[in-house]
C-alpha cells in the first residue's frame, strides 16, 4: 500500500462499539433479562460496579491499542450494537440498560477524551413512541457531551414490527436531534429472528431497508438538517446504485443527490479493497465517513492479504480518490455531520491521550 | 460500448417473469384472496379465459421485443415474482394459483421455445412444509418441460416467521429437485411488511440473508448437487465479499470457494457499470449468469447513459473480463446451472422464434 501522507489531518472513525465491557455488564443485562417482567426485581437491580482501572484495561488492551497501532486518532463511541437488544423487556427496562450503557461510554470519553467521543444508545422498545427516547438522548448530548445517537430501525430485532423511519411517531425524536444538532446512526441490533445472522444478515437488511424508506418518503422536506449515517457501508445500496437511482425515478422521486444525499451519508465498514473502491466510486466523497468497527464483526486476519478485514484504513489509503476526498472520508466529512464535534475536539485538544501523527503500524494485534 | 463479439454464442437471460399477462389473471388472483377462506366460493373459480392471441401480444409487444432489440436469445421465463404473495391464503390457495400461474408459462414456452423456457412458481404457503411444493415441482418438470423452480426463503411475505432454508424441513423439495436435477432461484415474492419495499429492500434482503443462511449451515454436505441462484446480483454480498469471507473464517466454516461455490450461483441484475464491475470482478466467473429481469423492478432510462437501467448486457460487454468469462457468464454457465437447459435448446433448435445471432441493436423501447 502507499505510504500514507504524513500531515495535520486528523483520523476520525465513526464507527466504534464498547464491545469489550467486563463481565459485570453482561451480568447486569442477563439479570434485567431474567427478573423481567417483575417490577420489585427490576427495581432491586443495581448498576454494575465497575472502576476506572477495569475500564482503562478494556480500552487499552482493546480498541485504543489498535486504533493506535492503526493511526486512528479519534473514535466516535457508542454502546455494543447487538448489546443494545430493544426487543427484551419493555420500554423501563431499556431506560434503566441504556443509562448503564451510556454512563460507561461517558466515563471512557473522560478517560480518554481525546480518543474518544460519545454517541448514545437509546431507549427504544417495540410498539413504544420514538417519543420515549428524547429524556435520554438529552441528558447524554447536554450533560454528558455526546455528539449523536444510535438509531435502531427495527426495536423487535428481526421482526420488523415498527413502522418505517419516515412514520411521523418519530418525529418528537427527529425535533430533539434537530434542536440538539446531532445526527444518528442507523443501526439495528441483535437478531432474535432464526433467518437473519446479527451481522451476516440483520446488518445489512436494516441499512437497505432504511435507506429504501428514505427513498420512498420525503423525511427531509420536513427536517432539512437532519442527518442519519448508514452504516456498514450502506448495505446494500452502493452496490444498487443504478437500482435506487432507476426506483427513485420510477416512484417520481428527485434524484438521488437532491432527495438524499445532503442528509445521508454512508460509513467505510467494507471489509475488501474492491468493496471500498465500489463505495467511493459511486457515492460522492462528501457523503462517506471513515469507519472500520474494530473488534466487530469480523475479527480475524484476511489470508489474501495478511492484514485484518476491519483494518479499513488500508483500503481507504488504496482507493483510487485523490487527497482532499480521503481527507474528507477521514475527518472533514465526521466534523461537519457532527456538527458537536469540533467543540469536542477543541476541549480537548493537547490531552496526553492524543495521538495526533500517529503513523501507520503494522496492525497484527 | 465496444462492439459484441459476433460468433454462435448465445445469450441466456436466466431471470425473467411473466410481468405483462392480461388482466384476467390479475382478476383470478383478486377473488381468490377475496373469496378466502371459504372453501365453497373458492372451488367455483375458474382458472381465467386467455387467448393464445393475447399471449403472443402480451408477449411481443413486451419481453419478446425488448430480448430481441437487445440480442437476447432465451429467457428462462417464470410466473411473476411479486405476484406469487404466497402470504394470500393458504397452502390449497397457493396451489391454485401456482397451477394457473406455471401452465401460463408452459403456454408461452410453447408458442416460443426458442425464446422462453419455463421455471415455475411453487406454492409455498406460510407455516406449511415445503414437502407440498413437490408434486407441482415434479409436473412441472416432467410434463411441462420446466428447468427450475423459483423457491421463495420467506412465503410470509416480509414478516420471516419459516425457517431458514438449511433447515431440514425443506429437504423434500431439496431431495426431489437433486432427483429431477433441476435447481432454484431464490427469490423472495411481494413484502406486506411496510417496513420493506418490495424490489428496493425485501429483494435484496432476501437474496442477503439466503446466502448467510448457506454460509451458517451446511446443506451442500447433505445435498453435493443441489444448486441456487441467488438474483439481483446476490443482494449486499459481493459488495460484503470480505465481510462473508471474514463471518465464515470466524464461524469456522471452510472458506466460501469451498463452502458454497460449487453450489451457488449469482445472476447479473444490478442496474450499474460499477456494481456488475464489482460482481464480476469479486466473483469467479463461473458463479455468475446473465440476467436482466426485463419489465421488473427498474422500468427507465438512465439519464447518466441514455440506456434502460435494466440492459445489463451493456454492462457486461463493457465489463473488464475476457471473451472466456463472458461466455461463461452469458451461456455456459446457464447450461451447467440449469441442467435440463440442454435438451430444451436441442428440441427447439431451428424453430422459426428463435434469435440467434441478432445484433446489439438500440433498446429505446
Amino acid at each position: 500500500m502507499p505510504e500514507p501522507e504524513k500531515d495535520n489531518r486528523m483520523i476520525i472513525d465513526c464507527h466504534g462499539h464498547y464491545t469489550t465491557a467486563p463481565r459485570s455488564l453482561e451480568d447486569f443485562r442477563a439479570s434485567q433479562a431474567a427478573f423481567f417482567p417483575d417490577p420489585a426485581k427490576l427495581a432491586s437491580l443495581r448498576p454494575p460496579v465497575i472502576t476506572d482501572d477495569q475500564l482503562r484495561e478494556s480500552i487499552e488492551t482493546g480498541q485504543l491499542r489498535i486504533q493506535r497501532s492503526r493511526g486512528v486518532d479519534l473514535t466516535i463511541f457508542s454502546p455494543r450494537a447487538a448489546g443494545m437488544s430493544h426487543h427484551i423487556g419493555d420500554a423501563k427496562t431499556s431506560e434503566a440498560w441504556s443509562t448503564v450503557c451510556n454512563d460507561l461510554i461517558h466515563r471512557i470519553c473522560t478517560l480518554y477524551p481525546a480518543s474518544f467521543v460519545g454517541v448514545c444508545q437509546l431507549p427504544q422498545s417495540p410498539g413504544t413512541s420514538p417519543a420515549n427516547c428524547v429524556a435520554e438522548l438529552t441528558r447524554c448530548v447536554e450533560e454528558l457531551g455526546f455528539i449523536g445517537c444510535n438509531l435502531n430501525p427495527d426495536p423487535s430485532g428481526g421482526h420488523w414490527k415498527d413502522p418505517p423511519i419516515t412514520d411521523r411517531s418519530w418525529y418528537p425524536l427527529y425535533e430533539r436531534m434537530v434542536e440538539l444538532d446531532v445526527p444518528a446512526m442507523i443501526h439495528v441490533s441483535a437478531s432474535c429472528n432464526p433467518a437473519f445472522h446479527t451481522s451476516g444478515a440483520h446488518y445489512l437488511n436494516g441499512d437497505t431497508s432504511a435507506f429504501m424508506q428514505l427513498v420512498e418518503g420525503d423525511l427531509f422536506r420536513d427536517f432539512p438538517t437532519l442527518k442519519f449515517i448508514i452504516p456498514h457501508g450502506g448495505g446494500a445500496v452502493p452496490y444498487h446504485w443504478g437500482r435506487y437511482r432507476g426506483l427513485a425515478q420510477d416512484l417520481k422521486r428527485p434524484p438521488l443527490a437532491q432527495h438524499l444525499l445532503e442528509n445521508v451519508f454512508f460509513d467505510t465498514c467494507v471489509y475488501h479493497q474492491k468493496g471500498i473502491d465500489l463505495l467511493t466510486g459511486v457515492i460522492p466523497s462528501r457523503n462517506v465517513l471513515f469507519a472500520s468497527e474494530i473488534i466487530g464483526a469480523v475479527q480475524g486476519i484476511d489470508p489474501e492479504t495478511g492484514f485484518h478485514f476491519d483494518d479499513t484504513r488500508r483500503y481507504i489509503e488504496a482507493a483510487p480518490i485523490d487527497a482532499a476526498s480521503r481527507t474528507l472520508i477521514y475527518e472533514g466529512n465526521a466534523r461537519r455531520v457532527y456538527s458537536r464535534l469540533d467543540g469536542w475536539i477543541e476541549r480537548t485538544d493537547g490531552h496526553p491521550n492524543g495521538c495526533r501523527l500517529s503513523p501507520l503500524a503494522s496492525n497484527r494485534h
